[in-house]
């Protein structure tokens, strides 16, 4: 990284990189507290989107995170964020990296959808705080609300039982507020009358955690749920912009990059398929995206024969940019919005942070892989 | 990391993971060394694919080696391999970094397809030797070989020309050894073509560079080159299988990984899009292999329902195993054929290497990010 009089800047720092604009960072976690107060449920971000501390501290509200990976739970309580769920189903040879982050002191809580699993938690030496993973419509991970074998994990659990979790993961296949709204009254009944269920069996369920961004910002109700556990809201996407789930202008990361080449109505920028992911999520959207949505230094989105400027096809280090402005000239930079948060960001060892000019203020770091 | 006996091993890595199978690299290595000495060229491996400097000991052999970065290329310089080329086209504002290389002792070639790069190149003080990039039908970057440009850019280089190079980039949409055999010769054609406008023109072309793998596995001439530059050949993958430039059984990285749900005949995996990556280059292939294909921890492809087992959708830690054999239960580990090696190891910091076994004998480093 060079820098400009002292400053780095978004005119010189190396491309391609990661840049977070704060100020809709801000904005984002706030919408997400109130969305939360109205609902009147708790608010424990999901961290794998964003992986980074000092995001964990602007999100957080109290109440805890989410995590997808134990790296991710090491890295964030060895940041002081001591309140975490493990929201991927647990195996039994991963307790004991279980174990010892709450021996150090971490309140982990894990889920399963086993019942092995839950009696290898129960039988576990260390008290390992666990949920059932309820299936609520996505068909991935998650005991659906009436199979027998909801109680049957929830009694393996034994004294290591906390409640039940859901994540409608099909909120993204549906777009629009009702389509979306519909999907999180869903994902409510069902963990909340697996919450019943369990109860009614004498059970204990003081947990009923549901949540992704497009049900939190367009559920009804979550009257029973007692947290709920959005993630990319933190960030926003093209694709949540184009389920209804934000604007364009709440999306706060994008990918800088410079052009690199200039053949006719193309021009090639050294944002590829590395940089920026090969996620195809607005692929069957109203607004195909292609890789992402290429805007000017300052943001801007570009406009090139009347249409907004995407990135057509990508090759490892290489975006292909159809139907440029004429303007575009080697060694020009951009910044490509990108279709999915977190897996652009994934590419990333950090993110160059910005206030509204080009100056970075910041260098966030992340923790990735596993 | 845990171990059993003292000795790591695949039946307790910390998953998912890379696993690297050493003798197929080495088979690689040298089946390509074979072909470049059959089509009477020098072999410069495109170390973008693997981006490890224990591997590029392995795949090296004298003539250098091609860099996609310039990350890349002061990871490899730091570990003693000193002649490169960066086959992306360089900005002006890259020059420095580049200089400081050279002035290191590194011998970095540069290319371009731009006058005004080609000028800066020309004026920049430290002497950085260039190639100027030729399309051969890829319509990526490059100057066709009958464009007028193509001269002004050799000419613009001044005393640091000292070639051509382009890359087929489009003989990945071909498949089976014909019509990449064909792909082929238009990229020999286009490049040595070159080569001759620029020796008409008084211009100095030492290097005559080309290649991609599969251009370089059906060759049938590679006269008037000198040198080849492929990459993904070491690790192969699916999509190379697909398109006849590799067997199964010639692909070197798996991605291991652990059963963490099982719903009736659904397996859910804990390798998932970022895991895997979002590639999905078989889409169009006559097999589909959605985002990879499943084996068990041997290595042999599993088989449920007589069709081969693949990961049918991914979430960020989700893989989706449809139809998975019922002996396949949860705590069951999986190794993970991937449709793109480059995009697949390019999640991960390194690769656990085997050797025929379960037991990992080595650990190789990579270099990510930019």
């Amino acid at each position: 990284m060079r820098s400009l009089g002292g400053q780095l800047d978004l005119g010189t720092v190396t491309t391609p990189s990661l840049v977070l604009e704060r100020a809709r960072l801000v904005a984002n976690a706030h919408a997400m507290r109130r969305r939360a107060a109205e609902l009147g449920v708790a608010l424990r971000p999901h961290l794998k989107t964003v992986k980074s501390e000092a995001i964990a501290q602007i999100a957080t509200t109290g109440a805890g995170g989410t995590v997808s990976t134990l790296r991710e739970a090491a890295y964030f309580a060895e940041h002081g964020l001591t309140d975490l769920v493990l929201a991927v189903c647990v195996t039994a040879d991963r307790l004991d990296r279980c174990a010892e982050l709450v021996e150090r002191g971490t309140r982990l809580t894990v889920i399963t959808d086993d019942v092995e699993v839950a009696r290898a938690i129960a039988a576990h030496p260390v008290m390992i705080p666990a949920l059932v993973e309820v299936d609520s419509g996505g068909a991935r991970t998650g005991v659906r609300p009436d199979d027998p074998e909801l109680i049957e994990v929830a009694e393996g659990l034994g004294d290591r039982l906390r409640g039940v979790l859901t994540h409608a993961g099909h909120s993204y296949e549906a777009a629009g507020a009702e389509a979306i709204a519909r999907i999180a009254e869903d994902e409510r009944r069902a963990v909340v009358g697996a919450a019943e269920r369990l109860r009614s069996a004498g059970l204990r369920c003081d947990v009923v955690s549901l949540g992704s961004t497009p049900t939190a910002v367009h559920a009804a109700s979550a009257a029973g749920a007692t947290e709920m556990r959005p993630g990319v809201y933190l960030l926003m996407d093209l694709f949540q912009a184009a389920i209804g789930c934000c604007r364009l202008d709440d999306i706060a990361i994008s990918v800088l990059s410079t052009v690199i080449s200039r053949r006719g109505d193309r021009a090639l920028i050294d944002a590829g398929a590395l940089a920026l992911s090969k996620d195809r999520s607005t692929a069957h959207s109203p607004v195909d995206s292609g890789y992402g949505l290429v805007c000017d230094l300052d943001g801007a989105p570009l406009v090139g024969s009347g249409r907004p400027v995407i990135v057509s096809d990508v090759h490892q280090e290489h975006g292909f940019v159809d139907d440029a402005p004429r303007g575009l000239r080697v060694g020009d930079r951009v910044r490509v919005l990108p279709n999915h948060a977190c897996m652009t960001a994934a590419a990333y060892d950090g993110y160059h942070v910005v206030d509204g000019s080009l100056a970075t203020v910041d260098r966030y770091g992340r923790c990735n892989g596993w």
